[in-house]
């Protein structure tokens, strides 16, 4: 499906978020260097930066100009790394390897992992409150604020937190409901990917309504983006998801698949996806790469 | 030394601040419950309502009248209460009791424990970013962001998070200095109180050398305070303390009692705090009321 194109445009996206992400990094000197080094390897192990590449699509969708981007794309970086590295921990999903490679904890230690985790989630406020706080004028103050709302709101209690303790909640009590299922999917997952588009859109100065479509997109996205996740747990490789398949079953998960199968878990996922195009075309901007990367997440194998 | 004009106030603002602290908590209800139930578990539990208490004087103490200031006061608070859940954990101290009861993960599980935490130190920054976000003018916006990022500052990788990881790594590698001691003192727990004042008199509009004293001032009286609390925790009863005493020495920690003995560190104590006291004289503010409670803090028992 994805063409040539496409694909070395994502790669250049790609390398340039990384370096955008990594370049927010704290530097491991003193005597708080474990915990610095513990974060730059949790940050450093991760992934397809997705999210940052998110932001920065919506953000140039609606003719976005302010510096602040990149200081953002870092912090929803940053704290999709933070809930990796906490899920991680012994104490929740007691993964050894993500990605193929050692999970935080398990270098450098579960106590350590925690603080890690901690030091990522307060580091996304630091470098966001620096940017409100440094505005140059009152309109860009006010669009900053609300990117970093938007961020805070998204991932906590009501947003990401809220999905991560509803999971724990119904592998403990065994509860199953698709209503549940959607609820974590939505929270745990889909949070992110609106938080990334309405906060780009936020910072570009958007209009309440084309936040909201941001919103709506990243939802569909993020809940498609979920499922074949799910299906990927089941059918892929340990090369191709970075862990080892089944983690799911062996962990007594309910997920998508295990409830509706794999046929109808493929067909929600181009449900979903043709949903997020739709919300996209009709959003007003020009979504340009944004499409072909929602499209290509439906079929992507990593 | 504490007069009972001064201790009816401190028990009249300590109740205020509690209400203050507790408006601002999660509803337990929906898919996240059993975290909102955790987190509003470990806010409830605990203590003095110190650092909110310290960061309304200081606001009184600079002419403050920004409604915000509540919201601030609870995000002081739930930075400690985070930081409180996630060091009693297995994976850190190991901690069952805390002031006499059950500690959070003692009572909800460790993985939601750490979940508590998360969600908490998250809250502190959904509820700040919605204050500078709705703030009514860019004087109060700019006092605000400045206030959001004094927190932010202080309780992460350069600030509080630091001296825990400093403490942890000290701990496992067998290290002792009076410089990491320092360090690990000033960071994690005289960082926060450092933000109480710092962010009080933010909001309130003082001067940048006006809130250069008052990190001076909460950086003598935080280190006057955990030296305090290391002398309590040899001499003090559990009754005292609402935890066994001689916890550090079990968990085999370096305190300045362990380095300095129990006569050098009331000296120490002694001179922090007339320090501090000093520095809130020439600061300009009328600190009337705070000006005791510092002087109190030196002669606690709890």
């Amino acid at each position: 499906m994805a063409s040539d194109g496409f694909k070395s445009l994502l790669k250049e996206k790609t390398s340039e978020a990384e370096k955008t992400v990594l370049s927010f990094l704290p530097e491991e000197s003193g005597f708080q260097r474990d915990v610095a080094e513990a974060v730059n390897y949790g940050v450093r192990s991760g992934g397809k930066r997705l999210r940052p590449i998110l932001m920065k699509e919506a953000f140039l969708m609606y003719g976005g100009q302010d510096p602040a981007i990149d200081a953002f794309m870092a912090a929803i970086e940053f704290i999709h790394n933070y809930s990796l590295i906490h899920d991680d921990l012994e104490a929740m999903d007691n993964d050894e390897y993500r990605r193929g490679i050692k999970t935080t904890h398990a270098v450098y230690g579960e106590g350590m992992g925690v603080l890690a985790g901690d030091a990522l989630l307060n580091l996304v406020y630091e470098i966001t409150s620096s940017q409100v706080m440094d505005s140059p004028d009152m309109e860009t103050m006010k669009r900053r604020a609300l990117a970093q709302h938007i961020l805070a709101d998204k991932a906590g209690i009501n947003g990401m937190v809220g999905g991560q303790s509803a999971d724990l909640s119904a592998e403990k009590r065994g509860e199953a409901s698709e209503e549940l299922l959607l609820f974590m999917d939505e929270k745990k997952t889909a949070c992110l990917m609106e938080a990334s588009l309405m906060a780009g859109a936020a910072l570009a100065g958007a209009s309440e309504d084309d936040i909201r479509s941001m919103e709506e997109c990243g939802s569909a996205m993020g809940i498609a983006f979920q499922i074949r996740d799910d299906i990927l747990d089941v059918t892929g490789s340990r090369e191709e998801i970075g862990k080892d398949a089944g983690s799911d079953e062996k962990n007594g998960k309910m997920t998508y698949v295990s409830v509706y199968g794999l046929e109808e878990c493929r067909r929600k996922v181009e449900e979903l996806t043709d949903k997020a195009l739709s919300i996209l075309k009709d959003a007003g901007g020009d979504p340009g790469f944004l499409s072909d990367l929602i499209a290509s997440l439906s079929g992507r194998s990593k």
